[in-house]
Formats: C-alpha cells, sequence, structure tokens
C-alpha cells in the first residue's frame, strides 16, 4: 500500500536494500516501519517456510497479506521462493542486500548466532542488526567479533527497545555522572492480542521463574492461553535477563551486577500497564547522588519502539560499514542515525 | 587534592592529555571532573592572562586556588607562564595535549570560531570539544568542516548539556517516530552566586529581549547585578538561540524551526526553578502521535551536565581520531563514551 511511495522519487541505487528475516509481529511491523522510508528499501523477507526478493522492492501488505493467509511469504507472486532452507537459500541466492535486519525469535538461545554464522561462511559483506534481549545471546555474537571483522560484516546488537533504545539512552545520560550506581528499567507493554506476537510473548514467559528458554518455546498456544488465564492475561516480570546489562558494561558505564530489567506486560490490552521508562543513578563529581528518567510516551508500541531504533542502528552501521569499520557494535556505543 | 590519584596507578602514556581553555566557573569544574579520572589527564589550562602546562599533571585545586587568588593560572609555580596571548603562546609552545576542552566564553560570538582557526594554522593533530550554545556560532564552526579535515583535527561541537545531552537524548529518542513534530528544551539552573560564572550569566542575559551578545558582554557586573535585583535574581528564557536546532537538522531529525528552547535560571538558589527535560513529540509509523521525556535529575549541577558529556564526547573524539576520521561532528551524531 506505502510501497507505491517508495518505487517513487529516489533512484534505488541511493537507498538502502534490506532484508528482513523472520516475518512474525516483528518482522511485519519491520515491513511497515520501512514502506513510508525514502532512504531505505526493503527488498528481501524472509520466515521458516520460505522468502521473498525483489530488486524494486516488495510491497509490505502484501508480504503481509500472502503471510498471514498462507503462512509464508514464500508464496508471494512472482517475487517468493519455498524452501526449509530459507534463509541459507536467501543468503546463497546472492541477491544484492545492504542490510539484514534479524527479526528472529531467540528460540533456541543461540539462533542468531548460528544464522550469523551462516552470514560470515557466506561471503556476503553487510550490515547486520538484531533486537536480541538476552545477555547469554549478545556473549555468543561477541565470540564472534574477529571473525565479523574478517568477513567484512559490521555487526550491531541490541538494537530493540530494551536492550536497545533504553540503553542508549542509558549511556547519554550516564555522562552527567563521575560514577553511575544503578540503571533501572521497566518496560510496560500493553497488546490487544499475544497471538501477533507469539515467540515475543514465549520469550518474555522464559524469564518467569519455573521456565526457560526451551520449555517456552516447546508450550503450545493453547498452553500459553492457559498461562496467561491464570494471571487475566498480565505477565509481570523481574530481574529479567537482559543484554542491557553487558552492553553498559562494554561501553565502561558500571557493572552489569548494577543494571536491572523487569518489566509488565498486558496481552489483552493495547493500553500499557505503565510507562516504559529507564532510571539512572548516579553521582556527581560533586558528590551529589541524582538520577535521570527517561520515560517513553505510553502511545508508542513495542515495535515502533524495537523496529524505529533497528533500523536507526542499522543505518549507523552502514556508515561504519562503509568507512570500513567492522566487527560487533552495541546499541550503548554507536548513536543510531535517524531514517526518513 | 585529587592529583595524587591521577599521577597513580596507570602510565600517562596510556592517559588522555587534556587541556582546558577558559578558567572560569566552566574551566574551572572541568578540571574539578578531570581529577579523579583514570584515563584522562589535566595537562594544561589557559586563561586571557596566562596558561601552565605540567606533563605529569596539573593539579586542579592549585590551578584553581592561584586563579581564585591572582587572577590566572598563569601565576601557577613553577608551571605558569603570564601572556596576554595565552591561547596562542599554548599552541605554539607545541606541549603534546591530546584534546583541548574549549571551555571558553561565546562572547565575541565568533570567539570560539577564530580560537580554531588558530589550532588549524598552527599545525596541531587532535581533537577539540565545545560546550558552545548558540547556532550562529555552530554555523561558524561548520564552515571550517574541510580545514578541519585537512589540518587532522577532529572538532566535536555542542557538547554540553544544551546543546550537547538533551540534544543526544532528543536524537535517541526520535528513533521511535516515522516523523518528529517537535522537540522542546526546558531548562531550570540554580546557581548560588552569578559571579561564579559570569560569562554563562551574561551568555544568557545576552537571550532577552533587548539584548544582545555584544550589550551583554559590555554589561558591568554592577549593571548585571542591578538587572537581577528587578528579577529578583530569576533569568526567564524563551525561543533561544540554541545550536540543537541546527544539530538535529544536520542529523537528519527534523527541520530547526521544530526545536525550541528556554529556561528558567536562579542565580541566587542552587536549588533549579524547575527539572531540566526535553519532550520529543513524533508520529509513529502506525499514525500514533506520542511524548517521550527526558529529564535531569535536580541534584546534578549545570557544571556537571556540561562537563562529563563534553569530556565524553572528547574521548569519542579520540577514537574518532584515532581512526583517522577528522573534520567536525555534533553530539547529535556521536555517542559520548563514559569516562571512568
Amino acid at each position: 500500500m506505502h510501497t507505491e511511495q517508495i518505487i517513487g522519487s529516489t533512484s534505488f541505487a541511493q537507498k538502502i536494500r534490506i532484508g528482513v528475516l523472520g516475518f512474525g509481529g516483528l518482522g511485519q511491523a519491520a515491513a511497515k516501519v520501512l514502506a513510508p522510508k525514502q532512504e531505505m528499501i526493503l527488498v528481501a523477507a524472509a520466515d521458516n517456510k520460505g522468502y521473498a526478493y525483489a530488486t524494486e522492492g516488495l510491497n509490505a501488505q502484501k508480504c503481509i497479506t500472502t503471510y498471514q493467509s498462507q503462512g509464508s511469504v514464500g508464496y508471494l507472486e512472482p517475487f517468493g521462493t519455498l524452501t526449509n532452507h530459507s534463509i541459507a537459500d536467501l543468503i546463497e541466492s546472492n541477491q544484492p542486500v545492504d542490510g539484514y535486519f534479524l527479526a528472529l525469535p531467540n528460540l533456541p538461545n543461540d539462533f542468531i548466532a548460528t544464522v550469523t554464522k551462516q552470514f560470515i561462511d557466506s561471503g556476503w559483506r553487510g550490515v547486520l542488526v538484531d533486537a536480541i534481549k538476552r545477555t547469554s545471546a549478545v556473549e555468543q555474537l561477541l565470540t564472534l567479533k574477529e571473525e565479523l571483522q574478517t568477513a567484512g560484516i559490521t555487526y550491531m546488537t541490541g538494537c530493540g527497545a530494551t536492550p536497545g533504545l533504553l540503553t542508549a539512552a542509558a549511556a547519554i545520560a550516564a555522562q552527567s555522572y563521575a560514577e553511575i550506581h544503578q540503571v533501572v528499567i521497566t518496560f510496560g507493554v500493553g497488546i490487544a492480542n499475544w497471538e501477533a506476537y507469539r515467540a515475543t510473548i514465549r520469550e518474555d514467559i522464559a524469564h518467569m521463574p519455573g521456565y526457560n528458554v526451551e520449555t517456552a518455546r516447546a508450550m503450545t498456544d493453547a498452553e500459553v492461553e492457559a498461562l496467561l488465564d491464570k494471571t487475566n492475561g498480565v505477565l509481570t516480570l523481574e530481574n529479567m535477563e537482559h543484554a542491557d546489562d553487558i552492553m553498559l558494561e562494554l561501553a565502561g558505564i558500571c557493572s552489569r551486577d548494577r543494571v536491572t530489567v523487569g518489566g509488565v506486560v498486558d496481552t489483552r490490552n493495547p493500553k500499557k500497564p505503565l510507562s516504559t521508562n529507564v532510571k539512572i543513578t548516579g553521582r556527581t563529581f560533586e558528590g551529589k547522588i541524582s538520577t535521570h528518567t527517561f520515560t517513553l510516551g505510553d502511545e508508542t508500541s513495542m515495535a515502533a519502539n524495537v523496529c524505529g531504533p533497528a533500523f536507526g542502528y542499522l543505518k549507523a552501521g552502514i556508515k561504519l560499514h562503509q568507512r570500513g569499520i567492522h566487527g560487533i557494535f552495541t546499541a550503548a556505543e554507536i548513536m543510531p542515525q535517524f531514517v526518513k
């Protein structure tokens, strides 16, 4: 629907050609975010049953309709390909893509690292960005630093909302202080219907006491539904394993044990149960203890706060890549670039 | 006092050697901020009557005491030099300095650009950072971009609080939105005694109706006092010419007319008259209008919120410089690096 705007004024050569890997709730939102952009164009999309590629740009709405009605973007005519190795096949197709947004569920916990290795092995050069959540998943990616450098890939990790937008705000806020005592991230998410974000909700459940990534992943939709029934659709999460901690530690801001992440997810109401915020407490050079607060507007959705930053970091990654700067970077060390 | 900590564990070679130009309220605060740092060392300080240089590091408290009791750091024994061309003479002395913080009053409006040209002409290579306020002053610096590149200087402009910390927070916040409608910066400053920040207060007065940079600069202390008496020590400032606007425009976030800056300065009370904040209003890809808010803790002083970011950007500038990236950058495009 918006795609006509893309296939408009500016020449394709100048646009950043984007691939979106994963086409669940997050991938679909990413396609919608890209649709009106002048500086980026969606050329590839993949889910676990197929992929679609079009040099002149994919129509986001058609991809979404196809996925929702037929179960895979691979059914998209005439651009789709059905395959059980969609990501590998898309990479091997050698179609020109400047950057990929890995809108993939992080279950199993090493899935994104495994996909990254496929990119490294393929000889593809470009920018990868993720909106990964867990510290352990980011740690796996960090071990690939040298391989990414050698491969000529610029990888931007932890570039969603938390980690991502809120981690970056914390990194900015930290500048006022001589020492950081505490970074507390509290998010509120409201979604009308959990089924629109099945993987994300399972990821959240995996953070709850008595669950882990494997057990959450293995849950049937009916089991998720039953769990949500018990809590009136609300998930309350505390002391989550979120990579904001390692990212702020790597940026030299504070040790990871000073960073905590928790939140409340209402799966039956688009209204946020609380305003998402990050509080940064520290000591100034004068010895004063104080707290800076960054609060997201309640009307901004999880999708807006994840996909917007992801593409902002992807654009920043493209500039690094053009300068020959490869390897892995986090949202806490690079300023995202606004995408028009 | 803190200098003993500096002349401690880490070897000098690894520390970033810092010069502070201007030794009024801001320059003195900068020296205090640097004192406990492990990664940076204050090696040079200059005011309009002299300069001091010490390879092994200047003692911040001794510099401040000397300046306050004798009127210039040039009196500091044995490191001081008295001269009416202190900045030029310090540059020409060819002492090794990795980066300078230009803690200079921006009156006249082209003063910082003039100093920058001295650096360009001198053959010195390194990082310059300013906490400049006015759009027109930043515009002057932007015209020097190519000269800075050729000279091998990495210049970080607008790296104080506003512009600086708050502009960067706005750049981060903008990522959630498809379009930015408005960025509103409102600052509260409380200082116990305006005489500690004479140049800064004159800069503020210059923003008031009926004043400009020349008339404000020409005011005697008695005239400033008389003006403050009329308002019970409070300056209320609206629609100020602040470079946050051009910086957000350059970063591609919104046109400058969508950015407004105002504030209240209480010159007789260290308590802030209001909490400094920036509000970023935009439209998400879903068509929702919302506002993110970044609010500074009331206990953080202007000095903490200016000098902390300035050195954070200076450290980021050093990394750019090491990669051979020269020219001019703003606080809205580079992530500051936390200085330990």
